[in-house]
């Protein structure tokens, strides 16, 4: 599988750069059948588009999405379908100055020595601009699976210092950072403002909440759930940390805490806890899926720096533009876009571990 | 890539299980040309191998490898090295009180939803033991890296509470937990002994330290260096959490802070700071690579709990049989076997990223 | 790997239906540094074309291609790059009296057998015009190539009974139907013109030869390079056996006369025959590769045929539209498209093979 | 996908060498709960078993298969099948005076220019033994098949100019060469004395029918069925060509000819003939499936030869040991165990091509 593609059975492909004509993404595999129309990508586009606080980028960029194959007639066809958003507001003129410099937290150094090359015209490939792909082909996935009655409830746990201390769904749109917790939210705006004004950035954590995945979910070994998890969400750039359900805190607890029980209710099997956060073994247990996102603060900030050049002058960089405080809000649908790619491909692959289930699925 | 592979060019397939009649891997794609024998790889189990101290479980097990294919007058082929350990100890009799029981932590109760069968015998694939193939096949990665200069550092970095306060690499063989630190190593001791004493277990911290690594190495998106060691280490059995750099710290922190910046030492280009971890947008930067492993408690304890058996009937659980109080010393050696392993498919995935670099290549 | 992809290290994606909006390719994995802009492209999709003789179909399409990233001031970054190719001429009508028939020879059948579901305007993905993709992905491969020195000569060898006596590459471009035999080319339009005037079609054979291949390519066993370039040949719609070297003519031949001698010449090693097609135990020798691809006849006629509507009912099927009587001419670009991308992609893939040269790689 | 693994939910990966311990294969992907014995595996190393006529090698193997894993009292568990026969026979001195020549025909050259290093025992890895896993793992997809109704009929189609003129298959165990045609075996015998007394060798067509494939199997573009079975084919060495269907007749047919026509019998879809060899745009029609490999003769002789050595000595090369005049027979069940890899293969992947079948297999 190539560098910039997803998943085995249902796998994207994604390409474009940040000053480019276009991003997108091929999904391939996608089963046929499936209802879908521009507006359902739209929907998902539109919670890591900028522009919409005073938190985020200024850069205009309406984000709209066209559909070029793989639907017909408002259904999936089961062939390839291509994804285009078209880059408007590109200003590359706002790079100038760091044209040749190496960013200090960003990718140009590591990019220049990789392929002796750099588009130096604000991150290409390495750009936040690059989700884009992600959060399209994200969204065909998470329709897909509500239809198998998955869900996902994806939020910001923490900006900075400042943490959720409750969970409330309702109040994760009434607020600039979708944090399920409107108190916090006034208090990481706080911490924002002040960031900014110390020309700063913060950092934070994206916490995702998956429900309705069956258990069997997961291969043993190297195909563990929670592998191709940590794979998808370490693959977000500026992520630094993955947790699964208890995550950290399990190192300091004992086996007798940690262990989930099983009893009985209602006839079926139940956990008496969630400390796994849904994962046994590698393996979905049926229990609601639980991880983390630990987020690194954005790199680009007008605070002067201590840099080189490309050509090895030492600088002191202030970076101008047009930069997020903090990317932690705007990387919520992209955590959620990249679990639900992983499940889907996930639920599609393990169709096949049972000769019994096989066996029904083609005499019929 | 089926589930039980690992790595594109350099790629691990294993296999058996605990009660088996052996445990393997193969290793497709190792370079014709290595110096490679049995004792090479013996070392590497060996720092795996139960029954070595008073904190690991009794079963006796020799776990002597043989290489069966692969190698040829003391040198590699190019061919797949087929690797091979027979079991010993098997003594299932052990298991018997819990062959129809979901014991909670375990892979028990995900593995009958998804075969809608279980080896009763201890685990089978999901044992512990499974990580032989990986070790085997990572002790012939680190040897491979070695020959490029690349080394590794990896060691307990804390057990429940109790974490290291220094980094004296020549402590760690010298006590039972492979800490780099003598007096953590002792208070670690203690607290064992009381998990013990009370029928419990605990967990912890690997962190893993790679020198050597030439900048360049990870693809952007979802290759990335990062990504792709997160999946390796989160795949290994109780992981909870993969940390890369600062990691979770990284979240409190600010840009201004958090980025590292560049200089110029000795004609070379060094960073001022490594809170990256030697990874930039997902490609080596030259800098050490480190990263952590958080270990949940062994989920076999000897106190009772509450569980079910595959019958839906309620019970009261004690587990008896030879297990370890804390697995995170023996998880040090798989830490970095997977981290080997990963780096190994780095580089030679590398190889073809620059037209420059292949047309020397090829024109010689 | 997806079902749209090929490809392991050099990687293309191929998306679009021919009555869709557009097709295009995503091309992963080509190196930095390659000069490249549309007009590579654009003349080997010339190539394949319609309407470019009276016996290809009418539609008419320009086919220009857009590249829309992976590319910075006119060269390759080592990032996908993206190429599209709109649709203009659908004109979807002519196909509605096919809509719901099932056209013998085409994959409407099986395609509602899979999908549920058809694109019926005239077959969708299955259409010839999804080569678009193949052969826009083969230029960049074989633009890459020639900077090593390899290069392509492909061509028509035979129509229906039509094959050529002598191979003269200058005759290739001055007849309908890229053979290198200018007498054949007339016997072969005489023999299509009486085809057309039947209301039927022709088939006939595709050779590639391969010069400048150095030895080495392709893995032992599974990877074996002519068994990548089977899958390659065997993967472009209407191709139904594929040959390397003498093919089908060396079961009838002896050891004696079918294997090739090495002897020494001007200090080098030569082989004294190429009844292998320059590929041993499935490994490029560095002689000359050799195949053939053998395709059926264009299954769109004129002529009444016996099939069934997808509801069952016995019909007599007459296709009128744009087709052509012979689709191996235009399968010459798709042919040797195929083949550039599966040499470059073992190219890339054989970078590991040795140690020494591994360490070369590095050591710089 | 490593370059010794095959298939991509149903996935083998072989090892060994001819003059090795062992080989091997390991088989992942096999769903849980199909009976599997070595003896289901024997059934069909004895079909390749040399040492069975005077018409193959006097090389003494008892080809004895072990299960080391993933069987469980007496079923499949889902986990890796690993599974290893010993050689015996080595005798490795016969090889002494090819040590150091590169043999005609064979892969010594090329493994040295690839690997830099040659087993020089007698073809290691491109050795013929090579296919013991292949066929080991074939007989395991072919026992899984055999539980949908999927058969085949694997029979030697021609040797040199002889060649079947009926398929009766009740004759095929009745002669030395699997020939479905008890006369055409017996002048096949008549031509390979001949062969033989000339100390040549001949080659010669397999043939092999697939029969209860359900439709919809293989997808379109680059994972098209025959494109599978044609690599699979081609991998097996000494493969020249592979046809499906009518294969290289096709080219002198016409459209009204090849085009298989539609009706209805018994209220099923039929088709009126099978030129297609039962796969139509790259996916299963339900039909027979029909493909043929064409073989070479065998390499090894004992007339004399110009060659050279790996010093680049001239040399006329005598080969003496034991060898096969026709290696076409054996070849029969490894033809067999490719196409039951690659149908199992696409039976799984097929299993997510219809969201309406996703949504009934998840929701029992």
């Amino acid at each position: 599988m190539s560098q910039s593609s997803f998943g085995r059975k249902f796998a994207v492909t994604t390409w474009g750069e940040s000053h480019g004509k276009a991003l997108g993404a091929v999904v391939d595999g996608c089963p046929a059948g499936l209802s879908l129309d521009e507006k359902d990508i739209q929907i998902f586009l539109n919670r890591r588009r900028p522009g919409q606080s005073r938190y985020t980028t200024a850069r205009q960029e309406g984000d709209q999405v066209e559909i070029l194959s793989g639907v017909f007639e408002g259904k999936t066809t089961g062939c390839p379908i291509s994804l285009i958003v078209r880059n408007k507001d590109q200003r590359s003129g706002d790079y100038g100055n760091i044209a040749f410099s190496y960013r200090p937290g960003h990718a140009d150094y590591t990019f220049d020595q990789k392929y002796g090359f750099r588009d130096y015209r604000g991150g290409g490939r390495s750009s936040g601009r690059e989700t884009i792909g992600r959060v399209a082909a994200g969204a065909i996935a998470a329709k897909l699976l509500k239809e198998l009655g998955i869900s996902f409830l994806t939020y910001t746990h923490s900006i900075g210092p400042v943490s959720i201390s409750h969970l409330h769904p309702e109040e994760i749109p009434n607020n600039d950072f979708y944090m399920p917790d409107a108190s916090a939210a006034d208090k990481a705006g706080e911490y924002l403002n002040q960031c900014m004004k110390e020309k700063d950035s913060a950092g934070g954590i994206v916490e995702c909440r998956i429900n309705g995945v069956p258990a069997g979910l997961g291969d043993p070994v190297f195909g563990k759930l929670d592998a191709e998890l940590a794979k998808a969400i370490m693959s977000i750039g500026a992520v630094k940390a993955v947790e699964i359900g208890d995550g950290i805190q399990a190192t300091l607890s004992k086996g007798s805490k940690n262990n989930d029980g099983f009893s009985i209710k209602n006839n079926c099997v139940v956990k008496t806890s969630n400390h796994s956060g849904g994962i046994m073994g590698g393996i979905s247990d049926g229990d609601e899926i639980i991880l983390r996102a630990h987020i690194k603060p954005t790199p680009s900030i007008s605070l002067p720096q201590n840099t080189i050049t490309n050509a090895g002058e030492i600088q002191n960089l202030e970076i101008y533009g047009r930069h997020d405080p903090v990317i932690v809000p705007r990387a919520v649908v992209v955590v959620e876009a990249m679990a639900a790619l992983t499940i889907t491909d996930a639920l599609f692959s393990n169709m096949s571990s049972r000769l019994d289930r096989i066996l029904d699925f083609y005499k019929k």
